[in-house]
């Protein structure tokens, strides 16, 4: 099939492929038209469904999905799974080959990330960590940012696949985890600017100035990246569902960074600042189905301004 | 003249402009090469003395520079400025005619701002505001983005005259405050994006990871905007001289924001952490010919990381 | 009389007092109790009736209450009011007799307190500030805690009658402004005691436990002062009404503190905090007749709590 | 011994005690002093010779000191040494009799007490928390504030050794941990307390007042508690050594504050902002050594003032 050996530069790999949540599953799918073999696993089978379809191989455990892998690809959604599918029973490190490389894809705290890195490197296992950037559409077409961090060797090895799932990789330095706080700190940033778009709308709407207005004169101008766009368009709108990255994440990935802070002695008043804003917004009930945007609901209250429940 | 005819659409004006700092002689410039007679008053005369080179009259008080003017464009550096050339001896409300619009362009407060227009319209005079984001170069070229607001119809009369100046018109609302809000709500992000740079970035440093790969993978990615990619590098490079955006130019329209929320009974979170950092950049000797970037020296200086002066 | 001899320690003064509030009021039935000739003046005169009932004089302008006089107090309510009756028509500074001294007791912001005294001087007149701390019924017993700054010689020349209205004096500086800006100080140290008492009873009571208990349980042991006792019963039984010191007073005795701190160069974050829980708290309808302690809805809502309309 | 009698009413108890730091060590001083038969364990021994000197029985093991107790007194440093020497080898959990009650009085985390209570309930074992307010020498005279939680028979089983320990004791609730969040929360107040005397104190600097001047003036009227005036002079004079309430506890204790605000869904922006705090003070090499008071070098940093190293 010469589709493939274009796709691949015709080296055909062996993909164990851990996590099918939105985010998992475009990846997956795109190695799969890349003309990968890969080998799937996720918690709830039935999400293993479509991609079976697509040619994937169904694996009932993580070591099954290993056991032929030359790269497995972990794309999960917390601390705690990424542990428990590497390190738990019929787990990724107990079928990994010697010269196979576990790439880490999952948002994961700086903690989390060392300790996978040691216990791989105890092992005698390669480990890098691959977080990125985008959206399922993106994943599906090729186009996240990945962020890489880890042994050269081992980012080298795994080059070829990282080029079919992102449009650009950086590379962040030699210590799996430094990848993982950039994501954070990507994280971060974005939800600065929401807060501070939030901030902006609602001054200009006790002004009487339609926030939408100034969000269009701010983000089609200046402040014009994508970001700046959505995000100012959707708090404008009061327009917080559905979920594109939720709320309760968003949170989770803001208490990350405070930690990762914390242990490095940096103090960061804007993140403390966000950590106190999501407590406030979940305790008006606020969260689950939410996306990152209803964060405005913490502006809107302390200005006396009410908000759509949407 | 052909290029004068079209470059003015065959309407020369009689325009009068006030405030040749950096940007207001850029600004004047463009309209002289436009073709329109431009009567130029600097407080320092010496300022005005290569527009005469360029072509423009020089006038010996505001109201010489108004007389004969459809329009007079302000660009000065304040509130007291604005009120100065405006309502002082020889000022341009002594002598602009009945059909004559000013253009107030200064970045100003909301109070500032409603004055001028209120004591314009006490004598029956048409006043706009129409603040501006750009650089002197982007003025140079007419690549400014301009916020305009007031009556529609003296933004009409005006429109010819701002389409030299800017790339984009955005229209905020029908009181001239609204634009100089929205000014400030501008400048507002870009600090807050100065500061959430800044925590990023010894973040990064305490963390092993050169500031300038963090800059980059996220500037270069997600957060590809020009005030992201141009504070950024300035910030991991700490490159805080010469000034763009003088850090106490900033610090001051903080201030004329706050008060603006104050009165419109909003608090601003983000802003008032803005405000503590500026005023502990200050009290570290940072300011004169510091660029905003240098705000930085916050963040730095909480986390026990020395700076370069520069 | 001797009772008079006793009280007045033999040396029955002249005084005017101007400014006839609560506290005013109660100072100077104080006064006039003490043996000494009050002259009292107050804009809105039937508030001077029942002191004239106790045997003042009552004047009909700021320059009569003050023709006679060898001190004026006055007591008024802010920086304008403060002008108007001294440097107003008919105000002090056109009556004031050259060895009578103007003892300003008011809470005012540094600036007013520094142009007040600028304009005595610049008229040879005496002004020393003397704010004060205490609710009226404290100034009806001369139980008042003084804050004095000024020339020694003219707060030796009022220091009997300070020694009648408060139990103790402290002396501050030799600039009369700099005992206003410690009684804004006092001020923000009750105002972050009260943010302080209302993030520790919400946090009990979404803990379960009775917010009531653990404000007893706090400030009958280690933090056994009256301001926390008091404040914290107020904020345990959300007994936001009546205002003892008014929401609103502290709003703009906590801006006139930011204004001072911004002009010494002092970034003060709890200020920034209290001035950000103020606005939240009143854009909720939440000000007129309530007390400081009703900052704590601020608290309250954040934590998705409701709290009483008392 | 009449005295005995007297001092424990009649009741001589038989009471293990388990750390012997500063704290610990006065309370079984106290202890058996007033006659009771304390069996003392600490993990450095030599900690304990001074109070077998005084009578008590020196145990190997926290086991051995628990064996025979019919009260079980813990007072370490953190939540990990407390899971230690409960739940530990040779632990108290190991011997504690069925009538015996375990009092824990360290300042611990909310999880960890929840932990605590929850093993003991699931071996049917009786446990309260007791924490403290106070000094060593108020320890040594039985002078310390007691926060009591847990079930009321068990606190009433050793209400006669709290007694005996505190001049008073203040029951928070069913719950051991809601005593424990209590003493967080009191300390969280100190804490507050401790960063507004700084920012006052910087402010009176930056003024030309002499710091112990005002903090004088205010901690001498209305703000006159004893946290507030000895925090206050220490600030005044920057005496932030030695240690009273260390800074790297009170650090931990905020920690441990935010952490149990987070699980119930309160923000507490005054933590929050002690949070950043401390952790700019410890990058600044503050820390060991340094009293809580030693806080208010961020606000001097921030002020652009030096401070002294003590």
């Amino acid at each position: 099939m010469a589709r493939l050996d274009v796709a691949t530069g015709g080296h055909r790999m062996q993909i164990g492929f851990v996590g099918l949540g939105a985010m998992g599953s475009a990846m997956a799918g795109r190695l799969l038209a890349a003309g990968h073999a890969v080998h799937v696993f996720n918690r709830t089978a039935q999400r293993a469904e479509s991609l079976r379809a697509q040619g994937a191989s169904v694996a009932a455990t993580p070591a099954e999905a290993t056991a032929q892998a030359q790269v497995v690809v972990t794309m999960v959604s917390d601390d705690a799974a990424l542990g428990q599918v590497t390190f738990g029973k019929d787990g990724i490190a107990s079928a990994l080959r010697d010269d196979a490389v576990h790439v880490g894809m999952s948002t994961i705290g700086v903690d989390a990330a060392r300790q996978v890195a040691s216990r791989h490197r105890a092992q005698r296992q390669r480990y890098v960590s691959v977080p990125v950037f985008g959206r399922p559409d993106a994943a599906a077409q090729g186009k996240l940012f990945l962020m890489a961090a880890g042994a050269d060797a081992d980012l080298q090895a795994v080059s070829p696949l990282l080029g079919q799932l992102g449009q650009s990789t950086h590379t962040i330095g030699p210590e799996p985890w430094q990848a993982n706080l950039v994501k954070l700190l990507g994280n971060f940033m974005l939800m600065s600017m929401v807060e501070t778009l939030a901030e902006t709308a609602v001054v200009a709407d006790k002004a009487g100035i339609e926030p939408a207005r100034v969000v269009e004169a701010l983000t089609g101008t200046l402040f014009n990246a994508p970001p700046y766009r959505n995000y100012g368009a959707s708090i404008a709108a009061q327009r917080f569902r559905p979920a594109g990255f939720g709320l309760p994440l968003a949170q989770k990935d803001n208490r990350l960074l405070l930690a990762a802070a914390d242990a490095l002695g940096v103090p960061l008043p804007v993140a403390s600042l966000l950590h106190d804003r999501f407590l406030g917004v979940r305790a008006r009930g606020i969260g689950e189905g939410h996306d990152l945007s209803a964060l405005a609901v913490g502006a809107l209250a302390d200005a006396g301004l009410r908000w759509k429940d949407g």
